[in-house]
């Protein structure tokens, strides 16, 4: 694997690669890799000729009360992992070189980008818009990857690709979970034993709003009424938001029918984490 | 010359060219050609190994009160003219494909949009970035060409390249005047012979500045002054902005020192025309 750090040198490297033919897969990431970043990994290297995954802690999709300076990093574990897994390169680069002094162009994905996290994070979607699309320019993928867990950011990027008329496929994996069924995230580093238990509370909800689809409910409202209830009743958590939306335009749906997103934010003392889960009914 | 409206056509054509190791040059323009045109498309035929030129009038960067509806088109003539220039491909997109329904990608570059032209035409370059990133992504040449017509356009365009990490180099070419002095522009179609007659006086207050410059003048309140009262002997024009400033920040300059653009809006009737110089002084 080779790991660098400047523009021109992935330039020069991804060059050779597609001369040759090959197609490049690409997963950006934040670093401080989990299995759910690595099934984006693993794809990425079933389906195409040359895997290249980012590691940049974007500061310009953190609000200035937001958690960049203490957002867990760990470049050289990161490393091994992904060389073990036999990524091709790892691009680490600098915020100098991304955000030159006197930078001044932004992306956005109007409407879609206000609605759920957008709500508590303004800029956060205009930030990952911008350092996504500057990447995707960069390093000019085939094919790029990434998590259903920042469910409301798939949808974005894959609007901001189609809209842009990128010739990227989009593709988004399903959430990896922990064998209790928190959502795997690089956050969860910072919860305490206590408050890793109290996490619990996010899947629970989401798992009893499926229990109640199965078992007929189609009330939107009556589905979220339960789920803040059940939130609510662990001390330590103080909900965000709790929203059942359509897939594709992310609006709030009513009444549950084909394909709709459950998503949630919720603090745990003060990190804030995020889940969801797409319910399907056919009927 | 293949003439082409389909992005999934002409993306199939050029993937063809890029496989035979050719470059591409691009000159995005709203068609009704005139010589100022004709310069960039020459210099794409000279430069690169194969030339696009769009001919799209792209809705997003008029404003509601503009002059989208009435902006002169003529595709048969323009064909024509490039036809017989020599250019690979005519790409003429329809909107309904370049914005298709719940379209809501844009992309703007800060500060520099809001500038000269930007105060009047609020909105006017967010939809110029947008449409050429689109026709970037949808052609991805290698070098394109842009008119020093629209000066403020030219400087935009260069950052947005720069700050998205695009690989493309831009190229801004001089402006093409008549015989009597007035800048090549589409828009000039709109002017009756009076009004095209007095639409001479913005070059000639551009001259009147360059001579005071060449005189030995630095303040630029002195020169913007001095045109501003030149303009207004004009009954048929009223000015919309008359500037100097700096040719990279576009930040007006108090004192003429190295490499400044003066820079111009003016109606003419109900015509807006605008037109610039670079001075520069070697002291």
């Amino acid at each position: 694997m080779e790991q660098l750090t400047k523009i021109s040198e992935i330039r020069k490297a991804l060059e050779k690669v597609r001369r040759q033919g090959k197609t490049i897969g690409f997963v950006p990431t934040m670093g401080y890799l989990h299995e759910g970043h690595l099934s984006l990994v693993r794809e990425s290297l079933k389906k195409a000729d040359y895997t290249v995954v980012s590691i940049f802690v974007n500061p310009t999709q953190f609000g200035p009360e937001e958690d960049f300076n203490r957002y867990p990093r760990d470049l050289s574990r990161d490393a091994q992992i992904l060389e073990k897994e036999g990524v091709d390169i790892l691009f680490v680069p600098q915020t100098i070189e991304m955000y030159p002094e006197g930078y001044k162009t932004f992306v956005e994905v109007k409407d879609l980008q206000n609605l759920l996290c957008g709500k508590s994070r303004p800029g956060h979607f205009r930030g990952v818009c911008t350092v996504v699309l500057k990447l995707f320019n960069i390093i000019q993928p085939n094919m790029c990857f990434f998590g259903q867990k920042d469910a409301q950011q798939a949808v974005i990027m894959k609007k901001m690709v189609h809209d842009l008329n990128l010739d990227i496929s989009v593709e988004v994996l399903p959430i990896i979970r922990e064998h209790d069924g928190i959502a795997m995230s690089s956050r969860n580093s910072y919860l305490n034993p206590e408050q890793r238990k109290a996490a619990l509370i996010l899947y629970k909800s989401l798992k009893e709003a499926e229990e109640m689809i199965v078992e007929g409910e189609r009330s939107a409202g009556n589905i979220i009424e339960r789920m803040c209830k059940i939130i609510n009743s662990e001390p330590k958590a103080r909900i965000d938001y709790v929203e059942i939306v359509d897939l594709k335009n992310l609006n709030p749906v009513i009444a549950i029918k084909n394909e709709v997103l459950i998503a949630l934010a919720v603090f745990i003392g003060s990190v804030r984490l995020i889940d969801n889960i797409i319910v399907n009914i056919k009927e």
